[in-house]
């Protein structure tokens, strides 16, 4: 199958309203802090798909949830997905020089400009997950599970545990489980977790909450899988970064594991897995299943 | 006046409750996320003052509150300041190997494993700002106040937007107005918020806040002048660092820009308007007058 016109006319919607969000919810500060708020939009607007706060909105639809009202959550968590970026490049981790076809945050600014971007991102987002429209639009108990969730898939018990894995799997022998907990901590927590912020504030019935959460997990892998085909078939042009410096880098990845093909099979299998998780839904859900497609497909 | 050894007394009790409270709300991991989190606990048992999560209690206690049901939130706090710590500490930040007598976080481990220790410690703090202890005991209009209080006062309205202009102010001509914005941005925010998140949880009212707030900015204040006097006078083997480091890296300093006198002369004016803020209190707050004058009078 493959994508519609109106699936990308809807994602650039999309990603025309996260935008926006994040001009209005991200300030611009003069003075001596201007440097710091300088580098955070440089970083948030280097062109991100915008994947994980479009998943926000997708995983509230998919329950009957308006998206807009969801607007401080999705900005929130690109502010997430951003810093854990900027601090990934970073000389004394991945120590990339360029992202999206642009110089990263410490190549452009400097390290420790970075560094506090970074900081200032993270912190800025629990700001966000408490804005005042949405303690006006949603019950308490929601927003408590809400920051748990982000805070949890976020943090030690998700993507920085992963990251401090993957760093540490450098160069050696890696068994698959151990890839998985790297993939599953480091990708599909905090992309899991931007399908159930939705549907949790959106009130979802427990059963539905649960397939979107199997829905999230599963593009999750999905997406670090292809991500790790991409730095080794991708183009360089499209993605805006040198390909091969996971081989370079001596890298846990699925092709490296299993090699490529077998790395497709795994990515279309969770596809299906994804689309499985879906089918007590009806057509509410059809754009969480074109982006479970766009996962898979995307070359960027 | 000289503090009595009741006040100690009674600040090592806090210190071993929040040392407890640490080791409780803060895991240890086994498996590929350990190294996470021991070097999380290896800069959380450094040996701090605990003087913000002690605050959190005192202001608590000052407007009738029980300090003991404030336990995840002053470790939330310990938790956001020990992250600026080991940030602070990397080599494109100040470039500190010794804090406290220990080598810094990126010296016992590496710089990799301190950048993320530093992100986990700053996550886990959100995710202990919204435990479920606190969400059965508080209002949710008084928790969703502290997120947005601390969210503010440690990001780009607070600490790390004090960071960034320190970094920009070393080695250049500094007008007091903006070594005033160091300060108050990079210390005395985060102290403020730990004593106004007490006033606030315990519900306090609004003349009594206003009150509380003024004692934070004023004590936060002349903390961070005595910070840079004692790195000019102290004593290193008190400080568990060397002296000088501040003059070594011309970093604007209140004893740089008034002199050692005048910065005396600028904190003892602090801790009178400290005082005076508290001057509606009973011996409720007695605790935060001797904590005014600990700030002063500390060789550590």
């Amino acid at each position: 199958m493959g994508l519609s016109a109106d699936f990308f006319e809807r994602l650039n919607r999309w990603q025309a309203v996260v935008n926006e969000g994040l001009a209005r919810f991200v300030p611009k500060l003069s003075g001596q802090a201007s440097r710091l708020t300088e580098a955070m939009h440089y970083s948030l607007m280097a062109g991100g798909k915008r994947l994980r706060p479009i998943l926000v909105f997708a995983g509230a639809e998919a329950v009957g949830g308006d998206p807009e009202k969801l607007l401080p959550v999705a900005c929130a968590i690109e502010c997430i997905h951003t810093y854990s970026l900027i601090h990934d490049d970073l000389p004394a981790m991945d120590n990339d020089d360029f992202r999206r076809g642009k110089p990263t945050c410490h190549k452009a600014f400097d390290e420790a400009t970075a560094i506090l971007a970074g900081d200032a991102l993270l912190t800025h987002a629990f700001r966000l997950l408490a804005h005042e429209e949405l303690e006006k639009t949603f019950p308490p108990e929601r927003l408590f599970r809400l920051w748990r969730l982000i805070s949890e898939a976020a943090g030690l018990y998700g993507m920085v545990a992963g990251q401090m894995a993957d760093l540490l799997a450098e160069g050696k022998p890696v068994s698959p489980e151990e890839l998985y907990f790297i993939h599953h901590h480091k990708t599909a927590a905090l992309i899991r977790a931007s399908v159930l912020a939705g549907a949790i504030l959106a009130g979802a019935e427990a059963r539905k909450e649960k397939n979107l959460s199997d829905y999230g997990w599963k593009i999750g892998h999905a997406f670090q899988i292809v991500d790790d085909i991409l730095d080794l078939v991708g183009d360089e042009k499209t993605l805006g970064k040198p390909v091969g410096s996971d081989l370079a880098k001596k890298k846990a990845t699925y092709p490296a594991l299993f090699g490529l093909e077998g790395a497709y099979e795994k990515a279309r299998h969770l596809l299906t897995e994804a689309l499985e998780s879906l089918s007590s839904f009806g057509s509410e859900a059809d754009f969480l299943r074109d982006i479970a497609y766009y996962v898979l497909e995307r070359k960027l």
